[in-house]
């Protein structure tokens, strides 16, 4: 494990996408997304992309410099083609234009197709809550789930994110799937030899197991509810499926699933004074974490505070990768002659020769 | 147990409605809407809410005939004044206009103050699916379910409803709680001596129980989710809370909760091509009823389906109610001056003297 700033992660980063030719603000946005889902300690979705994202850039299936096109739309509603660009930047685009729109009138909600990988969901409310509005995001993700009665992987796993301001504090941020468990984490606690905890997933004859080799590609996992409940989490998940899919002509009727981006975006301040949400926003939070405690917790958190905790932290203290990690980007970066003679690991942290300036290209 | 018609309770709700001073208009889709309940399976809501109406309205706690205000506006947005009219007349009208302004640029969303009960929630997103529309509707309800990490009450149970239209059969219809159970519905059970499933409810020191007594006014009921997954239930919750309470100015800082109803409506037109959309609906219900079956499981149902079959039975075979409901409705009609001689209770069903012509105000 190694320690390293966010500065030189943002000047690696830009300067790797820059060598196979992503445009200088594009790089720069990129990196940006993926170097604050590490601020998040969200590592999954951060510049451990980069070697792929390179990859796909090489083989053409990624369109630097794409822009957005709308092929349809009203004063709330737009649907977006984004022409095979990364997904960072068209659905920072698609973004401007609903936040645009929602402050006209108060609502927009937007449909994306034809666009890479988004990332980590919460990145694209997020920029509602820079604008004091609520964010919406959902992408439907790998088919993992058994329909409530089921027991064949019908449902995506269905992501989705929600993004409230607040007046104080960590703003409210739900950044999460509607299944148990995202495919990436179901695949460490398999290498590690670990188990699941019982009521996520069953095998192929239905079987409630805690074996984590079933929930991806074998068994499924069951949609969210405690017993008898799950006809609660099946249903809220389809709305999702509708939303990502038959609403924004994003349905994909030979693999039976939907395939598109669903953005919305609602301007606070069309329905109450900013002001007044904040005060019952915070009024609302403080009475929750006012609950008595659960056994082994500490504190009654609001979603996304967790994240917001770490971001303070690692900003301080630096972001923790593993070697492997830092080895592959650098692998990455002399693979395309970026030159990374300037970064040494030195005791657990990296270290920047003193003769080159870190390009602070984060805003 | 006795069987009615639904046109024999349309007319006893209509002329018992008249008699305490409802308007002619509103007396019949208050009507219409609590037998249509009925007719759905969702007897709790139905026709068996009159005697508590009729009170409310003989109090001055309901005032019949109010018509809503439109307090603030943007072409997407509403929020509505009802003056404490019938819950079930307010919703209409905010309904209408919700759908309105849908109608003409693609969304939109409405907030309601001030009204009456608006008894089952569904009812205001089946308006937007008679015009192929999808609609969503929440109020908070009590307050019942712990915070993610706390014991004690702090959410309410939040009941939700989308409804989305398909192309055949069943249309697609939420309408359900957050929280596990019901208040009613745990009332019943706590009644008939029976047990709650493991991980609905919690007693007052955050010990897992199934006594029905906990839930409603001690202890409390968990979040939505299996085993270490409460933290989406809460989060997903905590959303719906802000769509009724601070979000549409209806945040009460004495109880520290939302008390008012959101409504939104989605027009499928403007963001694709309406039989396309049906076409893909139909098509991602039939994969999913095509997934193997779990034990005990005879078919997979979408949300919504179980009472569109139980409408198109109810409406052949007719309406079953208990005794006592019966017995109550008959009370309350001959408290307020309806002549009910014209129905008999004969042979388990209700007859109606051959001399009586029911009026069908059942649209």
């Amino acid at each position: 494990m190694i320690t390293v700033k966010k500065e030189v992660l943002t000047d690696l980063g830009c300067r790797v996408f820059e060598a196979v030719g992503v445009p200088k603000d594009e790089a720069a946005w990129v990196t940006d997304c993926l170097v604050l889902s590490n601020l998040k300690g969200v590592d999954s979705h951060g510049v451990q992309q980069i070697p792929g994202y390179v990859k796909n850039v090489q083989k053409g299936q990624i369109t630097p410099g794409a822009q957005m096109k709308i092929v349809r739309e009203t004063p709330a509603v737009t649907i977006i083609d984004g022409f095979g660009g990364f997904g960072y930047s068209i659905a920072k685009q698609a973004m401007e234009v609903t936040i645009k729109k929602a402050r006209a009138i108060g609502v927009a909600f937007s449909g994306l197709h034809r666009l890479g990988h988004i990332g980590r969901v919460g990145r694209w409310p997020e920029m509602a809550l820079e604008q004091d509005m609520i964010g919406v995001a959902s992408q439907p993700g790998g088919v993992f789930v058994a329909p409530w009665g089921g027991i064949e992987r019908k449902l995506p796993i269905n992501p989705i994110s929600v993004a409230i301001p607040t007046g104080h504090g960590s703003p409210f941020v739900i950044d999460f799937s509607m299944g148990p468990i995202a495919g990436g984490r179901i695949s460490i606690l398999q290498r590690r030899g670990m188990k699941l905890p019982p009521g996520w997933v069953i095998d192929d004859e239905g079987k409630p197991t805690q074996d984590p080799s079933f929930g991806v590609s074998k068994g499924a996992q069951l949609p969210l509810g405690q017993e008898g409940l799950g006809y609660k989490g099946y249903a809220l998940s389809m709305v999702l499926s509708v939303l990502t899919g038959p609403l924004i002509a994003m349905y994909d009727f030979v693999k039976h699933r939907p395939s598109g981006v669903f953005l919305g975006v609602l301007d606070i301040a069309a329905f109450t004074p900013l002001d007044e949400f904040k005060k019952s926003m915070d009024d609302m939070v403080a009475d929750i974490k006012a609950s008595k405690l659960a056994k082994g917790f500490k504190g009654i958190l609001i979603p996304g505070e967790p994240e917001f905790i770490e971001h303070q932290r690692r900003l301080k203290e630096g972001i923790s990768l593993d070697d492997e990690i830092w080895q592959a980007l650098s692998k990455t970066a002399e693979s395309v002659g970026v030159d990374t003679s300037m970064y040494t690991v030195e005791a657990g942290g990296v270290a920047v020769h003193p003769s080159y300036t870190l390009k602070d290209r984060y805003k």
